[in-house]
C-alpha cells in the first residue's frame, strides 16, 4: 500500500457519501484522515465509520486545508462552488457531479477504460454519469477488438439516480399503492411506483434528454472517440439501486458471440452472468451492493449481421457513482492495480 | 348495430377473460347470448355481467353449439385441443393463444392494420402477442407512408402479460420487500417486486425468447412485410397491466419529424401524448383500462439519419388482447368502422 491518504467527503449526508464511507471501509482504504462535509443545513449530525462517529462539519473556505482528496457528490452547483477552494488548498476534487464532466481541461475517467486520462489532471478529475460508466466498462473491451460503429441503448433506471429521497418515495408510494391510497409525487415528478416514465432530466433542444445526451458525449470523452454514434431512450423503473441497460451494438465488422463473450468473461469490472439453460441472466438484485457491472444475453442480432444484442446490470451507487471515485483515488495513489 | 352474436368466453376466469366481460359491457356489445366457458378445475363459479350472475361451465365437445364466435384465451393448449369442435359447430375461434398464430391458413389480425385479413378465415382468426399488437398500431401507419428498413424494439412488460396469478405475485411480493420479508417467487421464476429480467419465455437456438421472436414473426404476417428486419430485448417489470416500448425506427428515407408526429396524431388506435414543456409522455398508470396505444417522444435519432426514436405504452390486457379479439368480431359482425 502507498502512503495513507486525508480524505474529505463533500454530500456524505446523501445516498453517494454513505456508500463512499461503507467502500472507504470495505476496502480498507489506507486512511490517515477522514473528513464528513456536507451543506450547513445538513451538517451538525453524527456518521458512523467503522464503529467511530464522525462529526458532518458545513463546508467552508478553510475545510480542505490538509485534505489529500475531496469526493464530492453533493451536486453541480455545489462543485462549482468550491472546486476552486479545493484546489487553492493542494487538494484533489474527484467530482461525481456533472460540473465538470465535459470540460476538455478535466479527466472524465473510468479506471477500466481510460486510467491514463487520470494522470493529466489540474487538481479536478471527472467521475462520470452512472448509466455511462456501466455501459462504458462493458463495451469499451468489446470497441477495443472491433470497433463499435454505432449503440441503440434503453435503460432501465433505478430511483437511486435520484438520490436517498427518491428511495423513500419509492418505499412509500408503493406502500400506499398496496393500500389502495393515492400515490403523492414529491421527488419525482410522476408516481414512480408500479409505473416507470422516460428519464425526468431536463429536454434538449433535440428531443433527447440530459441523461441521455450524457450518454452521448460522456461515453466518447471516455473511451477516446469522438465520433461514435450512439442514441439512447433513459426510463425510469421502480427500482431501488441498480440500473439495466438493453444495449444494441453495431460494429465495423461482424463480431463473433463466442469471442464477444470470452472477452467479456476476462474484462476487469465486468462478471458474465449467462444460464442459457435456466433463463437466467443479469437482474437488478444480483448486482446490488455488488462491484462489477453483469452481463449476459450475449447474441447475434438476426436483424443486422454486424451488430450484436447484450443485457446489463450494475449497481448505481456503487460502480456508477462511489466506486469509480474511489477506484480513480487508489489508481493515483495507491501503486497496484486497481483491477485484477 | 348488426344483428345479435352469440358468444363464448373460453377461459373466463383469467385476467383476459375479466376484461373480455368489462369490454363486452362497456361497448354495449350486439349480444344474443353468453356462455362462460373454462376448465373443469375453474368452471363452477359465477361471474357477474351486466348485474347478472352467469355460471362459469366446464368446456366440452357439445358446449360450442348455438354460438357465433368462441373467444378463446385459456393457453395454446387448450385452443389446439377445442379448435376443431368450434369449427365444426359453426363457430369462430378468435384465439388469444399463440397456436395458431403462425398457421398461413390463419389470419393474424390486427384490426387498424391488416382488417381485410380477417375476411379470409375459415373458422380461425388468430389475435397477436400483446407486445406485437401494441407496436404495429403505432408503426403501421408509419411504414405505409416510408417503408420500415429495421427496428430495434426494448420492451418493458408487465405483471398481467403472465396472468392474474402474475399481478397478484407482484403484489404479494412487493408488500413482503416492504415488510422486510423474504420473496417467494412462485408464478416468475425469479422475485418481480423491485426488481426486473430478461423475458421469462423459453429461449431459442438463436438467443432470442419466444416473446421476441413473436414480435419478429407476428410482425411481419400482420403488416405483411416478411423480410422486415427486426430485433427486441422483451424484458419483465413489476408493472401491474400495461407494456412499455422503446422503438428504434430505421426507414428506407429520412422521416420528418413533424410528419411522423402528424401521422400518429390521426392514426387510428393511437394517441399522441407528448409534452415537452413538462416532459411528460406516455406512462404505463395513463394506458391502464384505455383503449388506445399512447405513443411520444417522437424525434430524430442523432446516431443515423434515416431513424426516428419513440416511445409507447398500451394496456397489456385491453388491447394488448381482450379489445383486439372484440374489435375482431365487430370488424366482421358490426356494419360500421370499428375506429373512429
Amino acid at each position: 500500500m502507498g502512503r495513507e491518504q486525508r480524505v474529505a467527503i463533500l454530500g456524505a449526508t446523501g445516498a453517494v457519501g454513505a456508500e463512499l464511507l461503507t467502500l472507504l471501509e470495505e476496502r480498507s482504504f489506507p486512511l490517515a484522515s477522514l473528513k464528513l462535509l456536507a451543506s450547513p443545513r445538513s451538517a451538525g449530525t453524527y456518521l458512523t465509520f467503522k464503529g467511530e462517529r464522525i462529526p458532518v462539519e458545513p463546508v467552508s473556505e478553510t475545510a480542505f486545508r490538509g485534505v489529500d482528496w475531496v469526493l464530492a457528490s453533493a451536486g453541480a452547483t455545489v462543485s462549482k462552488t468550491w472546486a476552486k477552494a479545493v484546489v487553492e488548498a493542494g487538494a484533489v476534487m474527484v467530482d461525481n457531479s456533472s460540473a465538470f464532466r465535459m470540460d476538455p481541461e478535466v479527466p472524465l475517467v473510468v479506471p477500466e477504460v481510460n486510467p491514463q486520462d487520470a494522470l493529466r489532471h489540474q487538481g479536478i478529475i471527472a467521475n462520470p454519469n452512472c448509466t455511462t460508466i456501466l455501459m462504458c466498462v462493458v463495451i469499451y473491451p468489446l470497441h477495443k477488438r472491433i470497433p463499435i460503429r454505432r449503440v441503440v441503448a434503453a435503460t432501465y433506471q433505478s430511483a437511486s439516480g435520484a438520490g436517498a429521497r427518491a428511495m423513500q418515495e419509492l418505499r412509500d408510494q408503493s406502500r400506499a399503492y398496496l393500500e389502495g391510497k393515492p400515490l403523492e409525487p414529491r421527488v419525482f415528478p410522476y408516481p414512480i411506483a408500479f409505473n416507470l416514465f422516460p428519464h425526468n432530466s431536463p429536454l434538449q433542444e433535440n428531443g433527447y434528454c440530459q441523461e441521455e445526451m450524457k450518454m452521448v458525449n460522456e461515453s466518447r470523452k471516455i473511451m477516446g472517440s469522438p465520433n461514435l454514434r450512439l442514441t439512447a431512450t433513459c426510463v425510469r423503473v421502480p427500482l431501488m439501486r441498480a440500473h439495466a441497460e438493453a444495449l444494441n451494438l453495431e460494429f465495423e465488422q461482424p463480431f463473433p458471440v463466442e469471442q464477444a463473450r470470452q472477452i467479456l468473461a476476462e474484462a476487469p469490472g465486468v462478471v458474465l452472468l449467462e444460464d442459457w439453460q435456466q433463463n437466467r441472466f443479469p437482474m437488478p438484485i444480483d448486482v446490488s451492493g455488488k462491484d462489477d457491472v453483469a452481463v449476459g444475453r450475449i447474441r447475434q442480432d438476426i436483424s443486422e449481421p454486424k451488430a450484436l444484442e447484450l443485457w446489463l446490470c450494475g449497481d448505481q451507487i456503487r460502480k456508477g457513482a462511489a466506486l469509480n471515485a474511489i477506484q480513480i483515488v487508489e489508481l493515483l495513489s495507491v501503486p497496484q492495480p486497481v483491477t485484477a
